[in-house]
């Protein structure tokens, strides 16, 4: 009779909280995957370029870069999957990297940011895509080891993120061979930046769908999908706004690792998640003025709903009362006998009703 | 016999997301128009003046006006249409613009903002126009090139933006005319930010109105009406918010292209601005009154049907089980022969009745 | 029979929106006054004194301040009325302000602010009084212009505001004499920072009014006072905010118009605006937490309508029934010929209903 | 028949606003006590001290006070009762102290702050303390005025708020004999401090007790209740915060007549009015949470009515209605011949009824 | 007839507010321990290590600590219970600890600080631990003394907090035995963080369970629940906020008894501290978004409820006044002898039925 509850829609996979591996009381740096295992074995790309040439090569031991490594030109190594630890550690261990780096890069709870070390410039970020197939958001982090001559990214999965990069470094892109390593750097995380916008429109498309449907008629499932729309937006925020404080700060800072004249590009991405930023708060305010809005369009149905009630009762109750008054038994009720008697009663019925009608008209009921 | 709910009254054009165009991982400086085709061809106005003359110059090759650009006079190229990015990129190269500035003229989603590069002054606000044919908001993006000699300006239609300064520079304008181009910059932003003051005119007069329509009767589109006013107030505030602070950065900072007399001026538009935002949170504030305000006049709605409902049912109900006893068919009732018994009863209902008018008076429902 | 929503009050007039009256892209320092003229000729009120003499004088030209200004004694001239802008122009001119400055004295919307000019410290603040005639709030500008050895100050009215500082310099305080205009810029400030204490005991009179009305009883208009309240607050606090913060610059910078030891005095001020900022938020809370108490009010009443209802027909609903199953005509009911079914009905009914009290008194209704 | 709202407890005193008295434009300095009288005479306690001996002496003329203040002892003098304006005046002019801090003292609606002089430091602190007999705070202003060799404070009764100081003196605690004038400063304020620990515990108190009466039943005043609280928190914080700010700046500036190893000491009450602070925070936001409790608390007792109603509304109108059809006069109804009819009504309404039952358990209604 | 509200869960024990030991005004350094006593004796386990060697050593006084204090091997003592106050000051004499240091171990009701002391640092927080037999929180204070070659801990019970740091210096941890003791201080502080991130998955499985409880039905004590969860998530900002701060101070500044090279771990400890306290906000955010969503919940119950008398009001009330009707006793009713009228009268009945059905359906209420 009364409509169900719709059924609940899966909270998305990245939104339910993960467990973090480390134990209390473990050495910095313990060394244990918090993710799940997305790809079947750890794989190697290796990317060797300069002004003049492009090499790409899978590599299957990290010795095998030690030539790239060597030589003037820049080097740089992305690694998928983060579940072989043994290996990983491997690798780390040939590049020296310091146990705390190991550890977030393992760490897929991490928060984004940027941290400095006495060799490296350590970079973690949080790629989110939307996946065309499901409309979902695929969520993977992503760390960038930047050296003086080289880079080292790791992904959890082959998801084929920094292909545009890979595809303007063959096309021969003369500024992303020419300068450094740190405009590489800048290239892989202005990238992920750019996917940030597409993800933002997916929020701006949920929730204009989501408005209009609240506008449109009544669904009771309306404040939980607020609900969870709402914590998709803290999360997103939650992996924007550490990153563009931590480029905030690389921007002000001196670095020796990234050039003064680069400082620019890493400002404009820093300016392109304030953008972001800005959106999401945009999005945020009207997710809770579409609450409102909700509960004020339940305000209205129930105010509907007891307009009817109060209608009917008040026009029938009265008229009921007048034909219980003649029902009586009563020997002795003179109108009974009057042969005008029962019109009078219907006219003075249909009066009544008139009256109702004419005092909701004027309380603008009706 | 229930009122509909009032058809959706279409969102303005500029609430609407907008796609950001940059597929990710281009490089920086990849160049999409983003906005839409406003105006036919693009048309290059320059004026060429100093405080003996003025010379006003439709061109349409950008080589033109070379001979203005070397001579010492201040010129001033105020570019309309942005849709045509070949023809904008040779003008830019021509200029010899920086990439990311190139980028930024053309993205039509950007944030206000100034940056300064080593040979120009970069500024990109939003110009917000009330259509007094539509009464809605006209949006368009503005930029502006600030040089050693030279300014560039950049409108996405040929909308007269920047006509009274024009008729200023034509009637001679002492100040206007000696100044250097860091003058002319802040008149043309002066003149974008008094446009501002209009809007938060109209903003205001459209709270009065949904004020008085709110206190006045009752209306169910007014969540809606709010919930879009609201969005504008955002949109309008996420407008000038930046300005504001890269103007107050610009004034506490040196900068070699703005003079240090000049900055009084810069500081009269910050505090212009500032003076905007306050209206706005103002407004912001009252239109979250006005939701709370409309709720309550839901609330006492609902109240005064409960109250007329209860009334009525509270006086009949118990009139019609009096009157139900009576019709009763026992054969043994013996009030049922008394001859004044009708009276009586009838006496008795009047008084019940006048009983319960005395108790909602008491409870000041009556 | 139901109550109307009581008659609007009106907004107070300070309330509603001005226009701002530049035009956009006119030239900084056009000239147009936006109030409205509460005056009919402009007035210029000059007092010239030192520590030995006092002398009061009403001139008609600015032209006739000239010995006195010239005089090493001190002079203050209160310019009262500020549509003449011919007039004042002239004054202006006469005393060579930056155009800035003409512009804000005459924009009378403008924001509290204290700004350094090379000649000139130029305060504007809004001063605020409880008209005891009516109970409302008159509102007006106030400038003040400060210069090595003079002092002038603008009004909108003949408001005489500055009386109680006219009245101490009459009465020789020494330390007003004594000091330089500096102290007197102090001393009128001063003054209507002490109106401000005056207007914040007049809105917590109002606050306590209200609530008050609230527990008492039930008044439909109660929300819109609380909103009228709640503007009448922000208004008051954007005229504090601001003139507070603009102290405190005041106070921690270097300036050549203001001496180090009076400065103690500024602090002071800075001091009782910090308490009446305390106070707005404090009544800010409060009023918030008065709509809350009211809604719940409402909450409270629908909820006793409510159970006066259930009361009522849950009582007589069940009775009701009972009379109809006995008024039914079946040929063959074998209660109805049963001499004593009748008061075994009664009884019956009169125990239904005592089963119904016992209920609503477990329950807490009753 | 339906409870009354309980009756209004009365606002605690110190929460109703008080008048600020200093008219506008009177010269700063100007002398007016703005409290109530609340000790017959002006007491003075003089206390005389260093790490050999202890004096404690009530003197009636301030003049009696000079051999203790000349000799290199620390002395202490305890002003009790501000009413007495003269007299107070005649004590300050004896220690010369600024005009500012005069009119401080004795204006009671002080802020409470920390001010450097030449030769003094004034502190003016809030003493609140829960009344033990009452059960509702007392509340005082207290002024320190803390010199070179010697401490002057004031509080507006005898309430003995530094008894506890004078006891350790008295107890010959080294720290505070051996240590100046600072140290005993310190002492006192952290003695005021400490009773915000039991103003703080007090609130605790109120506000479990508080909660449980939500959770227990339903009271109409628990609003009020909340609203009074919430009020009380305010105020407290406000006589809080403004003194932790002072003494953050105190901690961090030089001064002259604070030594360094003692700032230790005012770090530590630094410390614990954060977690004052903190502990107001915590219950501000349980008080806001706490009338969210209480409205949903009313709308479930609103369902719980409205259920109640619709079940038994919902069973008996139908049956009533049957009852009905077979109370019609029609000449040719064939069930009313029937000899089965009459129990098959029965049983067709206990049917309905039953349906109905289960209908409500389903819903979960009953 | 209607559900009963659940009893009413507990507050944890840590939710109550304790009572501040400390009399106003008496002395700093005053001890009075203001927790439970929760083990027999106060026990001392000291440790004794270097690169090359362990010692373990339960010692009953602190004298027999000399020899290993004065080797040049770090020394590490944990001091277990803090009832025995006589016992603790004997301690603390011995390692001359401030008197504010000795108050702050003892009052457990300590805000998270590090305080810097002219020969120690000193650390208190506070351990979270989840019970996992009661699945409650413990909850104790701990601190730690930091001096030149030795710590010292001080807990309140002998939960075996610091376990896992034995473990590892047990086992040879070669980082943790080669460092100095700020080293051991920073791997202390560790273990009770990553506790934390335990209690934060509590938090995160609580909320969870209670998101799926107000989705799946109807439960009363859901504001009860709501409310208690964010009063824990209150208290557990409150340890986490106060540590944060503290340690980016710490970073920042300069610090004897902290090496450089070991920053970068207190770094690692700050952001596992940053992104603990991002996760209570989202938790705090998703809170208030249950209690919004909850409510919404009873709105559409209600509304359902509502909608079920309005359905069978509406539809039987008007069929009952027919039947009324001709259940009058006129005697001139020509209805009444019709032979077709009754069969009409159910037809007309039947349809009225059906049209109300159809009104329905088309307000979507069916």
């Amino acid at each position: 009779m009364v409509k169900k509850i719709s059924k609940r829609r899966p909270i998305p996979h990245f939104l339910r909280h993960k467990k973090h591996s480390k134990k209390p009381g473990q050495a910095p740096g313990t060394l244990h995957f918090t993710g799940e295992k997305r790809i079947e074995n750890v794989q190697l790309n290796l990317c060797d370029y300069d002004i003049d040439q492009l090499g790409e090569y899978d590599i299957t031991e990290i010795e095998e870069s030690k030539p790239y490594l060597d030589s003037p030109s820049k080097t740089w190594i992305n690694v998928l999957g983060l579940h072989d630890v043994e290996k990983l550690k491997h690798i780390w261990n040939y590049f020296e990297l310091h146990p705390l780096i190991q550890e977030d890069i393992i760490n897929t709870n991490q928060r984004a940011k940027i941290e400095e070390y006495p060799n490296n410039m350590f970079f973690v970020l949080r790629m989110m895509v939307v996946n065309e197939a499901t409309g979902q958001l695929d969520v993977e982090q992503v760390s960038i080891v930047l050296s003086k001559n080289s880079i080292l990214s790791f992904q959890e999965s082959d998801y084929p993120i920094f292909e545009p990069v890979l595809h303007r470094l063959r096309n021969g892109a003369p500024r992303l061979r020419n300068h450094g390593p740190d405009y590489l750097a800048y290239a892989l995380i202005d990238t992920i930046v750019d996917y940030y916008f597409k993800v933002l429109e997916h929020f701006g498309d949920e929730i204009e769908a989501l408005e209009d449907k609240i506008l449109e008629g009544f669904d009771e499932s309306i404040p939980e999908q607020v609900h969870t729309l709402r914590r998709k937006l803290i999360y997103f925020r939650k992996s924007v706004w550490p990153l563009r404080d931590s480029l905030n700060s690389l921007i002000r800072d001196e670095s020796h690792l990234i050039q003064d004249d680069n400082k620019i590009y890493y400002r404009d991405v820093y300016d392109h998640l304030v953008q972001i930023n800005d959106g999401i708060e945009n999005y945020r305010d009207m997710v809770i003025g579409m609450l409102d809005m909700h509960m004020s369009q339940v305000s209205n149905r129930m105010n509907e709903v007891m307009k009817v009630l109060t209608i009917i009762a008040t026009i029938f109750i009265p008229l009921t009362f007048i034909a219980g008054v003649y029902g009586m038994n009563f020997e002795y009720m003179p109108e009974l006998s009057i042969p005008w008697a029962y019109p009078a009663i219907w006219t003075l019925m249909i009066l009544t009703t008139a009256g109702m009608v004419f005092f909701f008209r004027k309380k603008d009921w009706l």
